[in-house]
């Protein structure tokens, strides 16, 4: 059981990227005035953007917050190339909590000039984690309760079920266009509510019954600013 | 020596990202009726897209070819993050002679609506890679010259001196946004004459007097298609 769960932590270590998926939420697709998307919105988050339970999400200078977008994370048990929908959840190994941190102001230029989403959605502590949990503690993962509070106020709260498109989808469809390898992550997507967060806030975050997790925020400091 | 080349070659299977840099040839930024950048235009590409010397570049359904676009890939050789300009050649680890290979009109789309590279860029294959050579065997990465062919037409060739954004400034730039591993990869960005390779051609690329490699291109075959 120890030896079980310590191998399960260590999927994160092993896995090479970060798939996240934008605008699975129809409700949270609309408050950032986007269209519901026909496919799956992809991008890359760098695995070097992971901040464990406890720790500090770091806004870089010249920003004065981030944006929180709390999503399930599907962590990959094995390779899984070209899967079909109907076996892609033999592919799980695990699920987590994560923040998709987000550089809005930094994204929001980004997407006017036609450029990726590396910058706002890339940078270290960007993607705040807990520890994963075993897909038996989640007989149903389509319906679970995710939310989020700054300080004491909950921000964000929605259910897994509103999900445009579904994890064994998201599965078939990203292993269509890229070989997803042990320890690989999906992120699936925020329910709506999604605001800043600023230096000296909390943030708490959860799924109903299963996990939750808090980060602070400060400045990050670095040499020369 | 054996064993350092060894050593060398298992950069690529640690690492854990592929950093792309956009538009850092004036004259490809212009070919793309882009203008020429006041910052680097960051990108990522999974290290499931790498593909070896002599391998088949495999164009996905319904796409009829790729862009090849050939760049100096500089390999990390130790940790990274906010690392001066006057000390960035210390974290080299060794080069490499790399393909960015875009699907044009994927990228194009995603341009348009403001949406992420990543299927432009991020499918399998979509990296081809020489093997890495040691930074001995460059004294002056600023002074090489990348060419490419498809069959028997020489398409681009040019200097890396032309690059817009040096290699010490962009270790620099990139280690502050995100955190640099062992055998991560920045892709430098390509010279102008991107083009079309279609099934069954063959792309052959180098840099004159220290590699050269060869790949084949064929339509990539998938249950269902
Ligand atoms: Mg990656
Ligand atoms: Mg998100
Ligand atoms: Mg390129």
């Amino acid at each position: 059981m120890a030896t079980a769960a310590l191998g399960m932590q260590k999927l994160l270590q092993v896995g090479t990227k970060i798939v996240g998926v934008g605008r699975n939420y129809a409700a949270h697709a609309k408050e950032l005035g986007n269209a519901v998307p026909k496919e799956p919105v992809l991008f890359l988050k760098p695995t070097s953007s992971y901040l464990d339970n406890g720790g500090t999400i770091l806004i870089p200078h010249p920003l004065e917050s981030l944006h929180h977008e709390v999503e399930l994370a599907v962590v990959i048990g094995k390779k899984a190339r070209d899967v079909p929908e109907a076996s892609a959840m033999d592919y799980i190994g695990g699920y987590a909590l994560a923040l998709d941190m987000t550089a809005r102001e930094i994204q929001a230029s980004a997407k006017s000039a036609g450029l990726p989403w590396t910058v706002a959605k890339g940078q270290d502590t960007f993607t705040p984690i807990s520890s994963i949990f075993p897909k038996s503690a989640v007989p149903d993962p389509d319906n679970l309760e995710l939310w989020l509070k700054v300080d004491d106020e909950i921000r964000q709260k929605g259910p897994t079920k509103d999900m445009i498109f579904k994890i064994p989808f998201l599965i078939s469809y990203i292993s269509a266009i890229m070989t997803l390898f042990e320890g690989d992550v999906i992120l699936t997507g925020t329910p709506p509510g999604v605001s800043p967060v600023k230096p000296g806030q909390k943030v708490t975050a959860g799924i109903t019954g299963l996990v939750d997790v808090q980060f602070n925020c400060e400045k990050r400091k670095r040499p020369g600013n």
